[in-house]
């Protein structure tokens, strides 16, 4: 079979953020135990004018024009997120309407198909996963996969500090000029509660009415509200991403027949980064397990010092250095992506190892992939003989330094919805342009355009 | 390649439905017109103890016992759904749980890939498409296909009459036994609002507050609110579905370098039906246009007359006749399953076929999917030589008629969620447990069980 994966790819986040410090000294926690401990920088926050179709459109935009794209070679547009506002409309049918209005013509994406993939932060992977499916039986065809999310967590919650959105955009096809993927992926799913985004349920009774009375249009006796912010557990959530990874890249090993070390035969291990060092210090876990050292772990006192040992040893902490830390970079400048977190993991590193003038034309990249409620999915690909071409297009680094810094005060305001115009002058990017309030048949549409 | 398609396949709706000349009654409407003029007669409606992912987890259970799945046999479950209470986690998560712990062993759905697919009516179809894909690519495996949904509109409104609920399950393998499908599907999209379910904001201000202070735990200066119920505007939706069907088979002709009246070639023709009469009320637009028709339909003084005139003309009532009544038999005694009513058109005509005792062995079935926002599909399979034995053991028609009618004051108490316990006795299925209300990191979960 031919070769299928990654052939461009593009990235949007917001053009403002908040310095971590600058969090810190808003919440009195210790600026270094956010910077030194996690690896947070700095945190990407939405504009007035932003929302997931915006960061989408921008990508999506990006990566037409770098590529030169016209609508009758794109196939399908498989979009991953975790932040839609709409139960039925997938995001993705939002982005092929401002796609044709601002780039192409009315009609001209007709003939390609595009859906929405949900499953938290690994939506984005399936979309992938099944577009690589789609070529492999399509040769021809091409493909777009799109992650985009907001990640919003409550003001002086404990999530706070891992706010982060934006969206990826990638051209999916044979012969790929950044990486092609194997066909063996695994998986390692279980349905738990460590994150989730439920409708919540308030009753007109504990709104203090004694019968059932319309309340905005509501006929039922209860309401539904959501909320951006989730429902999670952090400490919970981090344990099923520990068993998680660690399964699927135990299976994948196994599917593989690679002796130890199995990590060792990559370049670079690319994992979900819900916050940047979460990577190095789950890895761990799976560097003892894929190695002698489990022995030395089943027959220890404490298994915690002896990870915590194993985890301050000078090989773990060259893994780090050398597999980890270039995947770290650009999430520790934008925060947590959701389902773009993994592919910004792939780009920092790519961007990284570019700027050092690495050579890795054929050399393999490791993926494990994490989504809450919970599933991890593990693979590898090949490096192709063009990357460093195609991401020296893309200008990861250059992007993220040109960024204004928020002060707090808009920070809060922005978080509080409100702001009504935007903090920086819009240019040459998507704007949710108006929401429907008044046309009954069409309450809640969202119009966007390009300025 | 090998053939690829449906091995098996399963349903679940509630055991209680309304007549509809109860719900003619209630709203003062000529029940002919209903019954005579769309087609209607039942109208499925959930129980107390009943969401969407019970009606998916009764179906798919149905397809694990009649097909002797195990567990490890199941390597991925694929929803399409537009009824989501979580804007993260899939409602396939939930069901892998509730299989595991009614059915299997806890774990032992491990390696099992699952994710909920969004658009709209057609997110079923898009999860089909990509495991035919997933089976082409990888012979050996099985998935399951699921669609579950409650189509609910506001009491007194127009929708009302089209209400429905109820989940598919089917089973996707090589070498099937009910059907297989050809490789060309085409589609036709266009980003559009007819139909959809946003969030709709309702500002703190409009509620009253003149600060922004916490309400229900928001903190933005607005709350999102969240109905069951769609925003849509019934007559442009079905301009959509015309426009959007007409174009995907006219597409699938021309690929398949089909002569005239391709669709003679196949033994029925499914379409997604929102009500029971929708295919035969539109596909006569399809039916003028790939056939000579077409040039009088381009020279006729009134367009909507000469349409009319062909809808009743002969030859067009014995094509509804033979190839479009079949499907639209369990819709009758339904209505509207979302995602789920294409593939209930499908099991409709076979289980009808069956009662014929029609031999249809390599008979080609056409299918004209939609999903508002908006999206069709078009494709083609063909009956395998088992399709008989396998049809009879779903029992369509006999489930249908063992259900219990509502009275109307259930009807409404159930409507506007006003009832405690279940309208019927809950036996050999799943209910809806509770869903947790206290514990901070854990508001919203749901639980199931089977009783």
């Amino acid at each position: 079979m031919e070769k299928v994966g990654i052939d461009a790819i593009s990235f949007d986040v917001p053009k403002i953020y908040l310095d971590i410090k600058d969090l810190a000294a808003l919440r009195g926690i210790d600026a270094a135990k956010l910077e030194f401990g996690l690896g947070l920088k700095k945190m990407a926050f939405p504009d007035v004018h932003q929302d997931v179709v915006v960061f989408a459109a921008n990508a999506v935009r990006k990566l037409i024009l770098q590529e030169g794209l016209k609508a009758e070679e794109i196939d399908r547009i498989y979009l991953g997120t975790e932040s839609s506002f709409d139960a039925s409309k997938p995001i993705a049918s939002y982005l092929l309407k401002v796609l044709e209005e601002s780039i192409f013509e009315p009609g001209s994406l007709e003939n390609c198909d595009v859906v929405d993939l949900t499953f938290a932060c690994i939506g984005g992977v399936d979309a992938l996963q099944n577009s690589l499916d789609y070529i492999r039986v399509n040769p021809g065809k091409k493909a777009i996969v799109v992650t985009t999310d907001i990640a919003k967590y409550d003001l002086a919650s404990s999530g706070e500090y891992t706010q982060g959105a934006g969206a990826l955009a990638m051209l999916i096809s044979k012969n790929p000029q950044i990486i092609s993927f194997d066909q063996d992926w695994t998986v390692s799913t279980s349905g738990v509660f460590d994150f989730f985004k439920p409708k919540r349920t308030v009753t007109k009774e504990a709104l203090g009415f004694t019968t059932n009375e319309p309340w905005q249009d509501v006929l039922e006796s209860e309401i539904s509200v959501t909320k951006d912010q989730p429902v999670f557990d952090g400490q919970y959530s981090n344990t099923c991403y520990l068993e998680r990874t660690k399964n699927a890249y135990l299976k994948l090993k196994q599917v593989k027949k690679a002796g130890e070390r199995f990590y060792e035969e990559s370049e670079c291990i690319v994992m979900h980064l819900p916050y940047c060092f979460q990577a190095r210090r789950n890895f761990v876990e799976l560097y003892i397990e894929d190695s002698p050292l489990k022995f030395e772990l089943a027959t220890s006192e404490s298994k915690s010092d002896f990870v915590k040992t194993v985890s301050k040893s000078e090989p773990y902490q060259a893994l780090i250095q050398d597999k980890i830390l270039p995947t770290e970079i650009a999430s520790a400048e934008i925060g947590n992506l959701y389902t773009g977190s993994v592919f910004m993991s792939f780009l920092s590193a790519l961007s990284y190892f570019l700027k050092e003038q690495k050579n890795l034309e054929s050399s393999q990249i490791l993926f494990i992939a994490y989504g809450s409620g919970s599933k991890s999915k593990s693979f590898v690909g090949q490096l192709s003989e063009n990357w460093k071409e195609k991401i020296s297009q893309v200008n990861l680094f250059e992007s993220l330094a040109a960024r204004v810094a928020l002060n707090t005060e808009s920070y809060l305001k922005l978080h509080k919805k409100e702001l009504k115009s935007s903090i920086v002058e819009v240019s040459n990017e998507y704007v949710l342009d108006r929401i429907e309030d008044k046309e009954p048949n069409l309450l809640g549409a969202r119009y966007y355009k390009l300025v």
